[in-house]
């Protein structure tokens, strides 16, 4: 069984796909938010699922429920938020006018994440129509992705009995370079934390210096006992939890494709830290990381101003891999910053759980089946995004075994986040056609009872 | 001899003094600056002082002579701006109000520094009206003192024939908390520096981390090498011009009437780097020292931003004691930021020398003499301010053998810089007396042919 689309059903895709990226929804302002829920709750009602727009503390979260009383059930988390538009003047096309050139749909959101979203939705309609197989479907579509989903986790705790699923598919995992359809199987965890220093009230001249403290000094000494100059984290215990990866994910890097030349042309950077491809690769899946985000102290005006400065801060922030904790890790960085006799202030500002999802399980043959049946091409299967998504609250929250970033409609040329955005509509096309693809080969290879099947 | 002012001459010197302090002259932001060295300029010329307003590529210098043919030429500097007067809520007098209340003037500049400046120049003449010794006079009086004087080097390069002296009373140097008169020799040399350190050419997601460097993290290695945690300065050869204090200043230091718990309090700090009152007075006077006057990397805003930073700057100075030459301090740097691998820009913001004058001199003794017949008390002699001023444009520019910072018409309850600066009245007359008295001595100790003695 092989899903394909016929013209009209083209033709009627790219109708909603166009009518929804015309729809602006940008969460960082609140610029047509609610209409864009309401939008989508009426989608999701037009395709037969079970919808509610929920309210939060920021923008309202989409749910959905489809559910055919089949022994597994899978939850699909989009986001229908965009990032801001600025800056304007980049953009050769209105970034919600849709407009179509060179085989390309270009809006805000066209790849992240309206596309992606849209797809999975009409890839949903059309596994229904087969009546292949069982599948429940259970939907989540938050509206602040963009802003750092600040509601997300205090809704999965409180709807964590009826957002349970089996597996979870979310957002992210478009095309590589080479085309192929990536696999994403978790993601790096996060600490994120302030360190506030002072010491006095207000900043002094600096003829003080040879008598008072001075904030940026200690805030500076303090820095350097967490990492060395070698990036290696002095931190006792930071690397304990570290696992090496598995052979499974060893042949992931093995196989990764990515060019340390051109990553340094891209990043736009001197030089790397890592030389060899694998090296580069190894750091990036699983590799923790100590970063300072920001550091502001005393005068940074233009000139001189000479003042011992009273107050100084850094934002730091650990990038972690399994099986790191982000709270173990902030009970040690406690410890050892009472043990080099830090006096200031550690304000957590994000903590998120690594996750690493196992890549032998139905979830992930069925994205790789489904992704060759379309694509006619292998995945490329990643053991971990460097960056962090919230899928530790699907994981460690809600207890779910396994979620992977996968079936997205963009692709290297999707310009996520820059003007121009843009989605090849034959990869739209394709990405409904893998989404129900997907459903189809997830379903059959987990029959279990299912009333479409009797 | 000793000087004395009529009722009539009191009543005289306040209006002049009023009358000037009436005159705003912000150099900040160019208030009033053209009118008062224009004032100056016509109360030097009914002074029977030979006065110019000298242009400069910022406000004006005012300068004058008095020529008398005599052996010695003492050089005067003052300026005539003041510091912006915010907060204005603060005051609870208009700040050129003038107002006087308890005693004391109330108004911006009252002590810093046209009490001073004006007290001198009604010392000048009262010293001319005994006609009973000859010294000649130069004055130099900027507008720009209380902005870095930023043109003042220029300027005395430029003039560095006509502004030759034997000797040079700055500014400062106003009553202590005894109300004893300082006579500071000196000051504390300056390498004012920025250092900027760049990646590459922009921020990136932090996910990066651990295949880049990081700005802020390779700027921080390096300012670890410059000072250790100890507040030793490493850069090596740093300290190897650092003169031991003589027995004449050594004793200074053991005189020297500071309180280490009361000067916690005033700076409001939690504690001081040095414990005993003696400690405190040696570093004050004789420690140099490496200060970060401020740090800036990455996200300074609210809250969490994932960024490897690409750039980052601090900026530094190094206070410097005799014989450090900042010069050669900048050369043991540069070596030692290249021994090290910095990569980054040194930005050379400002250099000064230390400077120490001699305390067995005609003019030392000549202001030690006269402050005891006004104020009836001895003087309290500083081997050199903790700070910086433009002292050594005066020693290693013009090559003159001693500047001192003496007879300041401020106190410790003057506010200098602060809202409600004032000056007690009495000390005002004190001023010039000790002005007119010192220029007696001086010229007696210093002798040398003087038509005002034919």
């Amino acid at each position: 069984m092989e899903f394909s689309l016929t013209k009209e059903e083209e033709q009627d895709a790219l109708e909603s796909y166009i009518q929804f990226l015309k729809q602006p929804s940008i969460s960082a302002t609140g610029e047509g938010i609610m209409e864009t829920a309401d939008l989508l709750n009426s989608l999701f009602q037009q395709a037969g699922i079970k919808t509610a727009v929920r309210k939060t503390d920021g923008h309202p979260i989409v749910t959905g429920e489809y559910n055919t009383g089949a022994a597994r059930t899978i939850l699909v988390y989009n986001h229908y938020d965009v990032q801001p538009v600025d800056p304007l003047n980049e953009w050769r096309h209105g970034p919600f006018s849709a407009d179509i050139a060179n085989g390309r749909v270009y809006a805000r959101g066209a790849a992240d994440n309206k596309g992606t979203l849209i797809a999975r939705l009409l890839g949903f309609k059309k596994f229904l129509e087969e009546k292949a197989a069982g599948l429940n479907f259970k939907f989540l579509v938050e509206g602040e992705e963009e802003i750092g989903s600040p509601h997300l986790e205090r809704f999965i705790r409180d709807n964590a009995t009826t957002l349970h699923a089996d597996a979870v598919i979310m957002e992210g995992g478009g095309l590589d370079a080479k085309g192929r359809p990536q696999i994403i199987l978790g993601v790096k965890g996060l600490l994120y934390l302030q360190l506030d220093i002072s010491i006095g009230e207000r900043d002094l001249h600096s003829s003080n210096a040879v008598i008072t403290e001075n904030a940026a000094w200690k805030l500076l000494n303090v820095l350097s006992t967490i990492k060395g100059s070698d990036g290696h984290v002095l931190v006792p215990g930071f690397y304990d939890d570290v696992k090496p990866l598995r052979e499974e994910y060893l042949s992931m890097v093995d196989t990764y494709d990515i060019d340390p030349s051109d990553l340094e042309r891209s990043l736009g950077v001197t030089r790397l830290t890592k030389k060899t491809r694998k090296e580069v690769a190894l750091a990036l899946f699983n590799e923790p990381s100590c970063n300072i985000d920001g550091l502001a102290s005393g005068y940074s005006g233009t000139g001189a101003k000479t003042i011992v400065p009273a107050k100084a801060f850094a934002k730091l922030d650990f990038r972690l891999v399994p099986d790191q904790d982000p709270q173990k890790i902030l009970q040690l960085l406690r410890n050892h910053l009472a043990k080099v006799g830090f006096e200031g202030e550690i304000k957590v500002l994000s903590s998120e759980f690594p996750v690493r999802s196992p890549s032998n399980t139905a979830l992930v043959t069925a994205l790789k089946n489904s992704a060759a049946k379309i694509y006619g091409k292998q995945s490329c299967l990643i053991p971990n995004s460097p960056g962090t998504q919230p899928m530790s609250l699907f994981t460690h929250v809600l207890g779910i075994g396994e979620a992977v970033s996968a079936i997205g409609a963009g692709g290297p040329l999707s310009a996520v986040h820059a003007p121009n955005e843009n989605v090849e509509i034959d990869l739209f096309y394709k990405a409904i056609l893998h989404s129900a693809q997907f459903f189809y080969e997830y379903a059959l290879a987990n029959p279990g009872p299912s009333p479409l099947e009797k």
